[in-house]
């Protein structure tokens, strides 16, 4: 067999064990017995453990050697493949089998006492954990090779290919000038919403439907996908027609699961629709932890919490909860779910302010692995910027620095994907808006179709064929700009308080 | 390493992998969604050439001859994993690669063909896949080796170890003898059972409740386990900590769902109870189809159509469908739930004419082996049996030789599993009745933990510890006899049809 036969089948046996975890973690989140679940995760370790094998095995190595030699004469398809596949291997590879072992043991034990320091709120017994995390890391990062001189590069790149604290510098900066300002301004306005009403009892199972029928609206195809209950809720693609979203069903605040489904929603149509070609491969799988945000983000926010979009569903929730909204005007209904507030915990902050945090986050990352910062100054760092940029000081390092379990996982340089999600959402919603000047008639009319077809032109289809800058450049005719997610949440946020008036 | 050592990791990762391929087919027939099933199916093949590929290795040959020269200093658990990985070895090993795959091929081509020559009820479309099956079949058996110079000792070997058409022969025999008289009898009584009310609408959800309720009694463990909707109800033991049921809820005949369960869970119990030195091992599993059934059997028949049961449980399933049982006395219902009729279609058949459907089955398949029988003549001979047996003759090939798909993948040598395991079942009821003879009254009270407890220091525990006959030897004190199905039935429809009277 031709060596690239043989490494194509390679990886597509790499990508069919993937996909036997995928449904395995799958499996453990939604209704796994109890009593089976040491067994099970034997079962991922020894699955997990085959793909590392053969992501760094010699076999691998001689093919890649192999057809690196003849690289321009590869199909296109086959080409990323080994781009992707080759990456993957230097990354593993470069890390000593020793230390990556100890590594994962390491973030193992980190995350349960992250959990124990989080619940009595003292950062010291996390502290030692997350020194060590931070030391190996940045040892990983010399390994790897550090990106123009700056260590923190190495890791964005990670999750972000392309990214660098050069553009995120300059993009966070513009944001974080027009949103703390306009955060000022709404908290000190006098035009606050109403908020009680959103706060009824709201039974699950007509939660459960009012999801089923927006997920249909949406586009999401159910012959390629299914909507389970879970406690932390999240989107899997096994494969593109098998892609399951997972929501939780709060019976006294129905935003959780109808915003919640709205945005795994998101990711959802773009793994079931990438290109068929891709199938089996690596790359049948979203670019970038980034672009992957965007088109939830994109739901969530542009579509879920649009006027019009409400316009032509409102009626259908006060069908499903009359009493809680029966005698609420739209109006009212739309101010309350856009309310915007400072707060100290980033998943449940608001589109405006959500930025903020992810902002916070970045510079402690970015000091940690430049050396601006060490691991112990962390809390009062927190405590001081999440005054200085949100006005609020946590009280205690349960509700500040220990909040999220990102770097008990030793994973650094994945915050700001949130943020880029949204800048990238903003910007392709600059560009639909010139292919789909009625977009916000579509969302009146619950006709979506054409939302999706062009997210699917333009992201979806490309799995991982392209970086994400590459698709926004091509879908936007510009590289990262903040301007249009600033300029989104000036006039929406000016229009919803009455700033002007 | 020891060799040892390298043989138990070695064994746990085929099972490990085997595990991931049995959640697969649980999610694949409870609600994968239609669109990923293609590439799901890619990943079970990969696994599963995997498991193969493990199961024939060279690497495995080298370990089980090392592990031979010493086999008396194992220990027993490593002793009986060694006999049960060589002997699976030597099965695999023996039948050349090629032959094994166009077999696979044949068998899936031959599947869809029963499928459609059963709907036009032609048995001369299924013929040549049949015929083709039989031919290489015995040539399997030539390459496996023919126990006792009867080939089809060696089919009957791979489903149930030890036993021989020598065994069957005779206690089948005996069965006939005693049932075919028994069932004419019930034929021409006067005292037929009035059975309509069994046949009206039954809401799926209240059935769901009374199962959950069920299995609760009897002692379904539902944190190591999960009930499940499907179309063809199995059970399936991933690893004992999550052995999973699943049913079908026909809403204008509730026996289906009922008794189903009821059945799935005699299964269940049985995987849920191996015991935890065997976890993660080929043992921690039933030791044979026809123990297997007997656990079901004993639960479906000796619990679920126990009059004293019924005397706990029937005022529950009024509750749960008052109009349709609220008027029915317990005895009209116990006499429809007990009905015997002699019919066409083995699934349908109840308690009594079951063993028949099977020993038709048998004779042909004994007799398509040691070469009295030929496949073109099958059509005819099963008609004329079922004449002969059970007083009823198909009108066409549908509903007569074609109305099961096992022969259609190669299953020879696995229906006899059926009967046997009622024989099993009916021979570890008297046993079980020395040690508890208040077996009636458990089932009155709902009690019935000692019943599952008997059950498990009998039979659960030992897994694939100890061959089928042995565990009936050790819990019985005798071999297979047939005296105690022939006595049941008698006794029990000797009554119901007061036949004495």
């Amino acid at each position: 067999m031709e060596t690239t036969e043989r490494f194509i089948d390679y990886v597509k046996k790499m990508q069919a064990y993937s996909e036997a975890i995928g449904l395995m973690y799958w499996d453990l989140r939604t209704g796994a017995p109890r009593k089976g679940v040491n067994q099970r995760s034997e079962v991922i370790g020894t699955l997990s453990s085959e793909v590392f094998a053969m992501q760094t095995s010699d076999e691998l190595a001689a093919m890649l050697e192999e057809i690196e030699k003849n690289l321009e004469t590869l199909d296109p398809i086959t080409k990323e493949t080994y781009k992707k596949v080759k990456k993957d291997y230097e990354m593993s590879k470069k890390i000593p089998a020793n230390e990556y072992k100890a590594f994962v043991i390491l973030t193992s034990k980190s995350e349960s006492a992250w959990e124990e320091a989080k619940e009595k709120s003292d950062f010291k017994m996390f502290y030692p954990y997350l020194k060590e995390i931070v030391e190996t890391t940045k040892r990983f990062v010399s390994y790897w090779g550090v990106k123009d001189n700056n260590p923190y590069n190495t890791l964005l790149d990670e999750y972000e290919p392309g990214m660098t604290t050069e553009i995120l510098d300059e993009v966070f900066g513009e944001l974080r000038n027009r949103i703390v300002p306009l955060a000022k301004k709404i908290a000190d306005s006098p035009n606050q919403p109403t908020t009680d009403f959103l706060f009824k009892t709201f039974p699950k199972d007509k939660q459960k439907q009012f999801s089923l029928d927006i997920l249909k609206q949406l586009g999401y195809d159910f012959e390629a996908g299914r909507l389970d209950e879970t406690v932390h809720p999240f989107a899997t693609g096994l494969n593109r027609g098998d892609v399951r979203i997972t929501t939780k069903y709060d019976e006294n605040d129905f935003r959780s699961a109808i915003f919640g489904t709205i945005h795994e929603c998101g990711h959802a149509l773009y793994e079931q629709n990438i290109s068929e070609e891709l199938e089996g491969l690596p790359l049948a799988g979203g670019t970038s932890m980034g672009i992957h945000e965007s088109q939830s983000l994109f739901y969530e926010n542009f579509v879920g919490r649009n006027e019009k979009f409400w316009e032509h569903n409102y009626a259908r929730l006060q069908a499903y909860a009359p009493e809680q909204f029966g005698h609420i005007p739209v109006e009212d209904f739309l101010a309350a779910i856009n309310e915007s507030k400072s707060s100290l915990i980033r998943i449940e902050a608001d589109e405006l302010t959500y930025p903020l945090h992810i902002m916070i986050r970045y510079e402690i990352e970015k000091g940690l692995f430049n050396g601006d910062m060490k691991v112990e100054d962390l809390p009062q760092i927190w405590n001081d910027k999440y005054e200085e940029y949100l006005g609020v000081r946590p009280s205690n390092d349960a509700e500040g620095i220990l909040q999220d379990v990102h770097w008990a996982g030793g994973a650094f340089g994945y915050f700001p994907s949130y943020a880029l999600g949204y800048m990238y959402a903003s910007q392709l919603k600059a560009a639909m808006l010139k292919d789909l000047p009625n977009f916000d008639e579509l969302c009146a009319t619950g006709d979506l179709e054409p939302v999706k077809t062009w997210l699917t032109e333009k992201v979806h289809r490309h799995g991982s064929m392209k970086k994400p800058l590459e698709i926004l450049t091509e879908a936007t005719g510009e590289g990262l700009n903040a301007t249009y997610l600033a300029e989104y949440l000036e006039e929406k946020y000016t229009r919803l308080y009455k700033l002007n008036s």
